[in-house]
């Protein structure tokens, strides 16, 4: 196996309609037009999915968290630059799995491959690797950062949290479901939807957004920071999905449950803030972009993020989001 | 140690004067102007550098191999994404001098980070890798590809060949030299210089264009392909530094030796084409540049790359450049 058949074979047909990416023959790319919006974001085996997850829905969860943080954005994704580090015992057929999964998301999203980098680990056995560059161009009204956030904005989630972080958890075997519960909450963790279709009907009102990666009260977190604010979450407004509702029910404590769900990672929902006075904006673009959206929470003076219980009073939140260094 | 530290005291800094960047409190960055000429280079521990290396060297190498392609394709380079995944247990003193090595080379080539994601493994000795996306701004008669050599061109190549890979060959101990000749070649190992100025240079009539990465012959193998033509490079040409020169003296068969010097990589010096028309301009370029250019070789119709003796005869070369599935 050579590294030039492996792009030739497999990763230059993802180049196909990319006139830029002259074919990965080349040792750069030329995008053209501009400005964009990039976003890069790497995972890896053991640590952003497990080492027996199937490499294809690997391949297109890497490039849906990376949608999602130009869903965030409202960018309209345009291509991006893979470098693949593998392990040093790869087979063919994985690699050529990893490309399938590849393609299938590229065309649902309608984006190409640009150029990259593939690599394999002298060590055997060493975690794979995956980093993507992904660029858009960005909504008309420019890019929806997280610093934009006003005192009094309504705070709104689209879909539902906790089903990721529950899929995670059934997988890893540290909680059961039933059959069909674990299949859909698994699959949620596998293949993240990126919320490209709101993100973008969103821009010209959202004061801020972010996706949610790391946990829903630590990326409320992020962002009130970003906007030198707080970020108040009502815990009983959080959607949650019918399985991830009936895992709450199931807890004891019904609202070191809900903290939990708050603190859960993976979801790649996207939270963002508006004025009051554009509520009807807000339903008007969840239903042309046909996504679920809650409000769930507001934005005061102040600082950090808060997970309030119906009375007002704050809930303690365990871990506030991932940390790769703790 | 967290990694929004990490990133707020270690990275966040090096994006100052890049407004797109956010300071590193966004999910994306944004790039104004364009189009770019865009690369992606990874490196991994064991495989691109030894895992003893100084992590300032190791962030100074990613960086240049990322220039290097831009050089080659005589852009200018702007700014870069990165993506570190670390050891589980890295140390907050390693990333820091990694930190600093970045910081020393943006100072130097006048980029500036935009943004990137931090990660580590949970397996604690698993090698590091590091990927970064490099983005310039192309030359004005647009990016110099590799497909444009015409049968009849010069091949010339800047700098000395084969120093980084006697330099690998001095710090692996298998091959002795002086103390100051270790020295310099080891440094050519770990600082290639990207040739940024000669690149741009040449750009208005260079037809084809690609940095020696893989290892001469294999470099100027990828060109020729990409030109759907043939390379061939007169073995005593290759320019060559006074050590490598004494090494070749050194070696019993010195055909077999030119053969290796002509197939070692990590050199990132710029392998191009040029009509012979144009030797009086390549002379003002390289003058300009203030960078050697030396001509070794010609393009002909046929396919592949030869190195070839002086009475015209084809000297085999053994590795046709690294490849990390052999």
């Amino acid at each position: 196996m050579d590294e030039f058949d492996i792009i030739r074979d497999m990763f230059a047909p993802l180049t196909v309609g990319a006139d830029g990416a002259f074919g990965l023959r080349d040792d750069a790319a030329m995008i053209e037009g501009g400005p964009f919006v990039v976003t890069k974001d790497a995972i890896i085996s053991g640590v952003h999915f497990l080492p027996k997850d199937p490499l294809d829905l690997v391949a297109r969860k890497l490039m849906r968290v990376n949608l999602s943080d130009l869903a965030a954005k409202g960018a309209r994704p345009v291509g991006y630059f893979l470098a693949c580090v593998w392990p040093g015992n790869i087979k063919r057929e994985q690699i050529e799995l990893f490309a399938n999964g590849l393609k299938e998301d590229q065309d649902q999203f309608r984006v190409n491959l640009f150029g990259g980098d593939t690599t394999a680990h002298r060590v055997k056995s060493a975690p794979a690797t995956f980093s993507a560059t992904f660029f858009g161009t960005p909504p008309r009204q420019g890019m929806t950062t997280r610093s934009g956030a006003q005192a009094g904005d309504d705070i709104y989630v689209t879909g539902v949290i906790g089903d990721a972080g529950l899929g995670l958890k059934a997988l890893q075997r540290e909680e059961k479901f039933t059959t069909v519960d674990k299949a859909s909450l698994s699959l949620r963790y596998h293949l993240p939807e990126p919320r490209l279709s709101i993100g973008a009907a969103i821009a010209g009102f959202a004061t801020a957004a972010i996706d949610v990666s790391d946990g829903l009260i630590a990326d409320a977190g992020h962002l009130a920071r970003a906007s030198g604010l707080r970020a108040e979450i009502d815990a009983v407004s959080i959607p949650r999905s019918k399985a991830a509702g009936e895992w709450v029910a199931r807890q004891q404590n019904r609202w070191k449950a809900l903290a939990e769900i708050a603190s859960f990672g993976d979801d790649y929902e996207i939270l963002f803030t508006a004025p009051t006075a554009m509520r009807r904006s807000v339903t008007v673009a969840a239903k042309a972009a046909k996504t679920e959206v809650a409000r769930i929470g507001s934005v005061t003076r102040g600082e950090g993020a808060a997970l309030l219980d119906e009375n007002g009073r704050e809930v303690p939140v365990k871990a506030a989001g991932f940390n790769h260094f703790s």
